[in-house]
């Protein structure tokens, strides 16, 4: 049976996240009624990982198995013309029989932007955390040393990653500007559960002064969210940008 | 009576333009609403120009005349806390009294972003015109540069700017680039209604080769808005970013 990939890109504002929900309004549950339209089938809609509610993506991965005989190419067209305007098939391959969105990735790729001035601002609403007070980036930057490589996250996962394994290589926490954005961005091999909201929730309180940067060892060795003072960053300057996967053979 | 200077940002989306209208949201209608609950004056705002409905603001100047005790960054607390999240002040200055937001403002700055890929994106979907065709960029600044400069820009303008001079010095009309957007910036003295939005529309005509750069001298000529055959492009592209003062005496 065709094992079809998609790379999608949505606004995460108006749904209540990826993971298909009874009764809400959810991006697996959207592109899988779109699939259904188009081959009347019952489709499984596989994604790289779950987004929460209110974060976005410019990469996020999925894929489905189908008896249609749609070329991919017709299957980007066709979900195209059946999606909302807030959620957009950027390809579609045909993927190795193997390939599953979530356990063939090797990598994922996210970033979150922190929107710097005294004012909010009425055109980054949807897409950054307004934190209105100056920022300490030097500790910003300490902390996040210590956060890179390979560390028991547990301390920044939320409940329900249980199932997951704690250990994550934080291959890059890079910190950048554009403007008055301050982004983040981190790679891992995989995220727990609200893993990179926390990281920076915690990074923030710590660039306010409230935390010193030298404490974020200490947080990670208690392998407990308990232990860490700060609250999740909140969605919607969160960004799903890339999912990595080993190279694989992908035809039209 | 002393007259207080605004900078505001605002997102456009859900603005039937700036200028006030009976029973429509505006962005004119909603700040005056927000000064006049803080003062319980009937103000009058004057702003910079109108922006239409779907067209956005970094900085957009408007100013008011008060007798209300308020120093300048109270008025900024306190229009914020009454202003809806699509619009915010980003400034308030005590302007002389003679500062009139529109006659003394000696250039303005706006920016028109494309998006130059072949399926449409969810996240610029408020902020950009989606081009989905190659584009010749070298046509395009060939018909920028008989643009460029003092003409009488009647052509490009929209039936409704009879009273404004149609000679115009536009003193800009950059193109670059920004990832998979087309970025143009106009700075000009004074833009007659549309003027903006009829010339990108005609730029990306050219781009995609159905109209020739060099035509763009004679669709000048003509002095005839029905002499150019493009249409204008879409408001959710357009923002103003700036708009330019003599230097004044501002105060707090």
């Amino acid at each position: 049976m065709p094992n079809v990939r998609l790379i999608l890109e949505y606004d995460g504002t108006d749904f209540h996240g990826w993971q298909k929900q009874p009764g809400l309004r959810t991006v697996q549950g959207i592109v899988e009624g779109a699939i259904s339209r188009i081959s009347g089938e019952k489709p499984k809609l596989i994604g790289s990982g779950r987004t929460d509610a209110g974060v976005h993506a410019r990469g996020q991965v999925a894929n489905f198995l189908t008896e249609a005989s749609l070329a991919c190419g017709e299957w980007r067209k066709a979900l195209n013309a059946n999606l909302p305007p807030d959620v957009v098939v950027l390809r579609a391959d045909r993927a190795p029989k193997e390939f599953h969105a979530r356990h063939s990735a090797v990598g994922r790729v996210y970033e979150y932007r922190v929107l710097r001035r005294e004012v909010r601002s009425p055109l980054d609403l949807r897409f950054a955390w307004h934190v209105p007070r100056p920022l300490d980036i030097s500790a910003i930057r300490k902390a996040s040393v210590l956060l890179r490589g390979v560390h028991d996250f547990t301390s920044f996962s939320a409940s329900g990653s249980e199932n997951q394994n704690p250990r994550v290589n934080l291959r890059r926490l890079g910190i950048g500007r554009s403007g008055e954005l301050l982004l983040f961005t981190l790679e891992a091999s995989h995220f727990l559960w609200h893993m990179v909201r926390n990281i920076v929730g915690l990074l923030i309180e710590i660039g306010l002064g409230r935390i010193p940067p030298g404490k974020t060892s200490q947080f990670l060795e208690a392998r407990d969210r308990r232990a860490v003072p700060s609250a999740p960053a909140p969605p919607q300057g969160l960004c799903l940008i890339k999912v990595q996967y080993p190279r694989l053979p992908l035809s039209n």
